[in-house]
């Protein structure tokens, strides 16, 4: 995902930033950001915060995400808006909210959940 | 549901708090209180969201409910605390956490998606 | 959910079929078998194709259960036909189809994560 | 999407085959397919299949999307086989389960549900 530019803002305390600059190419018909990028910016949001919760390494894994689609986002970047709402030992669970940069109505929500991998003795 | 004596304990500006009180026969092997009767107060809550929204008797309708189960209950009542995240003309898309009374960890988080029937012209 | 009688009528080869007999307690305002009654059969008929899979007496856990309601049930017997999507070491993820009985077209489609607890060390 | 090449390969009776072909810039750290563009295929594929139940050239809007991930797919192609599971007047639900070419085990299980928009007067 890495040619999309996606950023971490702010990490720290169970809560994560992150962010899609806009670029033309995100475009599709309709001049909206296409879903699948929006769910990009979603699982590397809540990625981010998964690994800073686990203090390891190790990867974790994307098992179940599921995204509601609230609004049409126009050509701005994309602004997620993040929290874990359970890191156990073997599952993560977190939120994220998508925003238009400078509207506050969400454009979508999308809660995700991250299998941790076992700790390996030492 | 009505035997369950779901009940609304706060409605207004977008957030509802609900409760499902304990009973013994809500309980499932293993002392939790099963996963479907955590579903019916999350969709009680969401479901009194958006008819407060809409402000009509019209029937809505549930027609995606996605829930995460974070932790199993013990013998409590159970407190759902929901918000709406859109209320739009078709659609409300709402979502509830739910928590062990006398326990700040929740056990389940909930989104759910409404579909508005359309307005009766006059 | 003992009370609602739900059972399971065939289980083999990743599939199952399951009933949630009619009765008239299910009934809500409109003449529908509420969706909680409709998600409890399709957690039972998903749980049931687990263990099965499993073959072992150990607890599975739900941790996602994802809904879509199709069309209102009327007063009938409700059928889940399920099967295995996956059976891993650690998740099983598994899909039920439910139908109102007599009648083709499906009323909900559901999706379910369950997590599988390690096997004890002998 | 248009430069992830995604194809639809066959499409009737409310079936779906869908594309998307391999290239190393789709392969993350770990050697795998990003879940993005898992979904991306997805959603082609899901909306692909609603146009052409729909029969018009208005466009659909997807309002949710889950996604189970079962497997990490290697460096090939992936094949998208979907059906509608309910084409309603205002909602479409469709189904798809995800291959990696030439493994018959399901690398993912996606379902969808598309707003449709009302018909215009003539």
């Amino acid at each position: 995902m890495g040619q999309l530019g996606l950023k971490i803002e702010k990490l720290g305390d169970g809560k994560v930033t992150a962010r899609l600059p806009y670029n033309p190419g995100l475009i599709r018909p309709g001049g909206t950001i296409a879903g699948p990028w929006q769910m990009a910016l979603a699982d590397y949001a809540m990625y981010a915060l998964v690994l800073s919760g686990i203090g390891r390494v190790e990867l974790a894994v994307t098992i179940n995400l599921n995204i509601n689609f609230l609004r049409k986002p126009g050509p701005a970047d994309i602004i997620g808006e993040g929290r874990m709402i359970k890191l156990g030992r073997r599952l993560a669970v977190s939120e994220v909210t998508l925003y238009s940069e400078g509207d506050p109505d969400p454009v979508a929500h999308v809660t995700g959940t991250y299998s941790i991998p076992p700790e390996k003795p030492a």
